[in-house]
């Protein structure tokens, strides 16, 4: 941990300091228990009253507040939090073994200067990991797999023969990646399993949650792109092909053969159907269960999904249905009543004429 | 296991024998299976019609009933039964290894007297873990990280680096405890992994399910408290708070910095959104979805969740959505048919003056 | 990898060549990828409209079609498909290590011929494995716990104690079998652990995907039936039955003690309620919820789930809702304004007489 100067840290992240700019800061801490000598940040407005009481001795903002502790004011204020707390905490460190003794690494695995494989770690036949990569304790490399430089796989993570892992991604514990797909030709009653040919590609800058499970493809790769980041428990079918720059959040389930396009945000515990086609910078909100192609820029919400502000009040109408079955069985009655009164009425003209 | 006779077992539980007090006991078995020699017990009522054929020599109730097999009538039934089955069979056994010598523990690390660390289990520096506790093989204690006593940890475990466990806390095989949360800033098309300084308290009599997800905080730590007990493969975003004694079923997904209260009860596939604020003794229907406060006390289910009663009446009513719509359309042709009849009525009627 | 002629493989599938059934075919590949010497297949009609430019060697259909690759016509072109993968590239590798000397069995156990137990794996006392079964690293078979012939057991898969696994059973990576059920008895305010007595019991020819988790019964075992499958991250309750030959695709869940019977399909994501009678063949759709027993036969959809087409056109028009009550206030003006001139009338016409 090292301490700066707030202009030193406005420095770093471009921005303007409000108050004294020589407080010296040596850590972060949230904005209801910042003390002094740190620094917090107000990004979501819900923690907005916390500003006036708050003890910290600078807060990061997007625009000058009143408030008690210098400010260091910046166009992104979450960007410039997270500057911070790499340059005053740094990110995980890692025990540094070396090659253990008590690894199992094969003659033939090719191994990157300056990596890092703990006790009981297997890597196994011609697996190739780049430079300064740590495999933690109990996580597996399967025979042919590749993995880039500055990888971490966290304990016990299985990564199943010829999967191939690009540069500089995280994969949290126990997750799987690279186990055949659920591909199954029935005949006859017996459901007969299908050798998948397909590997998976992770490409550069992923990051792979904890207990997920990411599927091989069956005959096509399946692809996480380029600087997706999955969240924990989620599963990827098989052929599932993601492009870059996508957050999937926890427990998000996409069926096999599915593409995603780039920058997609797909949230809690979604369910996307196998064999469809998702655009650019798709939005899916919590829960939503996706069953039919989404166009490019689209938000959408529920299940089955559509248009997400017509989607929220759809759904929310849902809660008026008993009052929608009352109001309808009035208005039938109302109707019954002017229907006999109109008949009378018809009967006593006709009568009259 | 031991033999004991009914009435051993009645002092033992506080409760009254109904039938043959000296009938011996030595397991208990499900109404359906058990036979001579066994105690059965009727919680759900459900199953009251299998007691009348009952071949079990006793049988836990709530009250007499009418019933070939002896009984043993408590206030609790349920908490008989546990009691009973614990008496008779106990908990499940754990291999007394002592620290194995195929274990990985580090020569700062302190273990507790009677701990057992099982082999290619894992226990870096600086790692404190109490009396009797079992590590099964390929758990992972990060450096750091603090058991207290009488903890279990089954196999391939991963307890990240500071996370903090209590005493008498069981976590299932392959979860994992103390992973960075789902946090990135995003700029410029980058998201940028946020380094989290909070932690993973587990406080004391918690379990944590097979393959569970549990995230460290941003800033503050993620806390599970007292006593409450997680299913099998629930996720815990990074900040969430759990307030004690809750029951949260499998499969359960918690967004980040939500915090929980006393005794809440979340059934299975529920989704809870970020930053909300749950009460105490709050019960959440299965697959509910929650994207606001909830009031102590308040049952609710749906996705959107409201009111339980009232939402099980409203999603119910989702069903007869196709008629509703036949229904107004009905409505709609019987009222432009009184429509047309008021119109030529009015247009006779001016007709006529 | 072998080569074939088309009309080799025809003979192995039961399968007509319309084209040349000279043609050398030596891989499999999916339709827009496969070039010469490679045979595809087409199966989904989505993927039709490949079929045309297709520049495979040959392509599996189920019925003769115009297109410019050789044809290989079969009943089931699904099947076929899975048998040529299988002769041509055959199942998974794994490899030969014997009983490695940095596995941990204990004595007492009972380890088949040609069964191959990697490094880090352990294998508890008493355990008895089959013939010709792969235990990975890390995996971890308990105290008690049978397995037939042909298992596999990937990466740090746990396999708890007692368990029983039949024969040419595949368990994928990091998934937990066995561990006890989410059974508490709740009193005066502390939720005590019930020892769980049952078992698992997995039969013959079962897959289990990575990170499932599969809980041991209370009193009497959970069962997976013969030849059923089981995708990744679905959570199986204690007690469950699961008929024969079931389908139970990714992060399913399934509450304590309800019944499945056979060739039930459950698509992903879905929940089932405990206490439950399932019957045979029944469909369930994705993100179901079920809250009640099910006929056999039946095809269900939607939270609440009932009959399939219904559901989806019922849940279809919850987007229809805010329709609804715009129609809704429109009837009632419109009626309004009759009532009014109804009323007019008969005080118009009551002042006439």
């Amino acid at each position: 941990m090292s301490e700066r100067t707030l202009e030193e840290l406005a420095g770093q992240v471009d921005g303007r300091v409000v108050g004294n700019a020589g407080v010296r800061i040596s850590s972060v801490a949230s904005l209801g228990q910042a003390g002094a000598g740190q620094i917090t940040f107000l990004t979501n407005r819900r923690y907005r009253k916390l500003l006036a009481d708050t003890k910290a001795s600078a807060v990061i903002v997007g625009e000058e507040m009143d408030c008690p502790a210098s400010q260091l004011v910046v166009k992104d204020p979450h960007y410039a939090y997270m500057r911070i707390v790499e340059l005053l905490h740094g990110h995980r460190r890692h025990k540094a073994t070396g090659i253990s003794p008590h690894a199992s690494v094969d003659s033939s695995a090719q191994i990157g200067e300056q990596t890092h494989i703990h006790e009981f770690a297997t890597v196994r036949e011609n697996a190739r990991i780049g430079r300064r990569c740590v495999i933690y304790p109990g996580a597996f490399v399967g025979a042919g797999a590749e993995l880039g430089d500055d990888c971490i796989l966290y304990p016990n993570v299985a990564v199943y023969d010829g999967v191939h892992v690009g540069h500089r991604v995280i994969i949290d514990a126990n997750a799987s990646v690279g186990q055949d797909g659920f591909g199954f030709a029935t005949h006859k009653g017996v459901h007969h399993k299908i050798p998948h040919l397909g590997r998976v590609t992770v490409e550069d800058d992923v990051v792979i949650g904890s207990n997920c499970s990411i599927q091989s493809g069956a005959l096509q790769d399946t692809v996480i792109g380029c600087g997706t980041k999955i969240s924990d428990g989620a599963v990827i079918g098989h052929g599932v092909r993601i492009g870059p720059g996508c957050l999937i959040v926890s427990q998000v389930g996409i069926a096999g053969s599915t593409t995603l396009g780039k920058y997609c945000v797909v949230a809690g515990q979604v369910g996307i159907a196998g064999h469809l086609k998702i655009g650019d910078q798709v939005t899916i909100g919590a829960q939503s269960g996706v069953a039919s192609d989404v166009e490019s820029g689209a938000k959408i919400l529920g299940s089955p999904a559509f248009d997400f502000r017509p989607a929220l009040e759809a759904y929310t109408l849902v809660k008026s249905l008993p009052e929608f079955r009352r109001t309808l069985k009035k208005l039938d009655q109302r109707l019954a009543e002017l229907e006999a009164n109109t008949k009378s009425r018809q009967i006593d003209s006709k009568t009259e004429s």
